[in-house]
């Protein structure tokens, strides 16, 4: 395998695929001993962790759909394609284990750029303990992708569904919510911004701990990641478990400065928050007489949760403001 | 899960995410039992397969780049994606077992021609016994992309490398090459053309059985698969395992109709064979004294392989044609 080049060429398109893939070995952890063959070969071959089930996802992003280089540094879209599937195994409980890494590159993407974009990767998959052991590299005619697949591990009895919320239990969110939509719409109007909600929207950091903690916990009755929004996630576990839930609009925890810039903007704040996509926290459900459990999270170092509802009977997902329930809208979700 | 609409939209933005999701799910064979969870949560959950080593590879296929949707059905498009990456598996003399699907799609693909993709995705995957397990789906603001990530298991001692090759090893190569760079000669100048090329370029046949033959008997010192042409596997088997190849143009087994159709037309038939990729086929090297354990493969119904060649101490890789010989080249590959 060559080493990468002293000087930086001008775009992806003056270097051989070799050579690209050489700049993100260069920028990788050493290889775990668990991979027995890695990058290089036809595909790599790797021990299965003992005694645990393996838990996998695949989430892709799309330029023009899920980011704009216009105001993402490639460092933060990087990060964000490696945060998303990260936060996926968060939300089964799972401890992250390795990556495939599959990139479509526009021929005149600055070399920079994309070495930029593996550090960015490269630097949160080192902070969760994730190998880069492959990937595929392409050309695109159009937009940049890339298209992360990630694997972790977990005990049989620790994985979090969807699908296990009952009638009464307690609704739980982890963090705060609100602060990656207010970032966006920053962002979009001001592409030099820089404050918490632009952080949090450029660089989200994955609950993994959290999902950790949750699962062997064993308190909770389902989970699952905000990335399409508080709402989305009310709904698919609110569906998965055949239960409704009544959600209270004062225990939302939204983030303060997000819901500074939405009350300077005019913007409902709560809505926002609610519908906003890019907060990677946890939503999760959990018995009321098992709650004293997940006080031991607050011990070990975690983000807070917090409580903001409880599951129903009837099936709806309604937001109580006051006095006043209104439905939580799910929205008829093209794919995106 | 909602069923299937059974009326066809016209294009896929007519239809939500989960509405897609259920049209793929209503083509896929019934869950396995080492699948715990399986589409519609976080991320799929299985149990790893005891005693066995797991391999993993991601291959993208890009519209305008690896394929032309004017000529190109749909079946075809779907078989090919998930084709690339079984034949990787086969390779590494893996057993399948699993894919993941990520799909980003134009917003004006006919709801029937994925349809279509998904299809002939199914039939290899049932053919094969590789399940789908989960995937993603994205809007493309340009070509269409199929991304799969398959994994498949191998004992530890059944492991084929690229870097084993030794000189005094024979070179072999499964089946027949040429037919697919012929296919697609064809297709470029008549859409409509239907003959054995064709069918090999837009059906390739990956070669799982062989490969798993190969790794089993314990014959092979290397292996790797021809996607990317047959000078390029060469090349890297030889750069791999540090030796050089004579490689004997008469014994090449070139396809019959894909000869007849360079000869027509005034290509250089070898050189096609050599440069053309998509040719599903293994090249392996073998040493001399256990070349005998290859032919138990024939009584096994797979397809025939050819010696081809030798591995040398030089370290050039040559094409000897007559009592003369011409380095086969590699080319300066750019990421394709």
């Amino acid at each position: 395998m060559k080493p990468a080049p002293s000087t930086t060429p001008s775009s992806v398109v003056d270097l051989s695929e070799r050579e690209l893939v050489a700049r993100i070995q260069s920028r990788l952890a050493p290889s775990p001993d668990w991979l027995v063959v890695g990058i290089g070969d036809d595909a790599a071959v790797l021990e299965p962790e003992r005694n645990k089930l393996e838990v996998i996802t695949v989430d892709a992003l799309v330029e023009g759909v899920h980011f704009d280089r216009r105001f993402t540094p490639p460092a933060a879209i990087g990060h964000r394609a490696l945060a998303v599937n990260l936060s996926d195994l968060a939300a089964m409980g799972a401890e992250p284990r390795w990556a495939l890494l599959s990139l479509a590159l526009p021929p005149a993407l600055p070399c920079a750029d994309f070495d930029g974009m593996i550090d960015g990767l490269a630097a949160l998959a080192r902070r969760h303990r994730v190998h880069v052991v492959g990937g595929n590299l392409t050309r695109s005619p159009g937009p940049l992708m890339l298209d992360i697949t990630a694997a972790g591990s977990v005990k049989r009895r620790q994985v979090l569904q969807r699908g296990g919320a009952r009638p009464g239990d307690l609704v739980f969110v982890t963090g705060a919510i609100g602060a990656a939509a207010a970032g966006l719409q920053l962002l979009s109007s001001d592409p030099s911004a820089s404050d918490s909600c632009v952080s949090r929207y450029l660089q989200p950091e994955p609950r993994v701990r959290e999902g950790l903690l949750i699962g062997r916990n064993r308190a909770a009755t389902a989970c699952m990641d905000l990335s399409d929004g508080l709402a989305d996630g009310l709904h698919r576990i609110a569906e998965a478990s055949g239960v409704g839930m009544t959600i209270d609009a004062d225990l939302l925890p939204l983030d303060q400065a997000a819901r500074a810039w939405f009350d300077a903007h005019g913007g409902d704040a709560i809505g926002h928050a609610l519908t906003g996509g890019d907060d990677y926290e946890l939503v999760f459900t959990a018995r009321p007489n098992r709650v004293g459990r997940l006080k031991a999270l607050r011990l070990h170092g975690s983000v807070p949760f917090t409580k903001i509802g409880v599951c129903t009977e009837t099936r709806n997902v309604t937001l109580r403001n006051g006095n006043v329930d209104a439905p939580i809208s799910h929205g008829y979700k093209h794919f995106h």
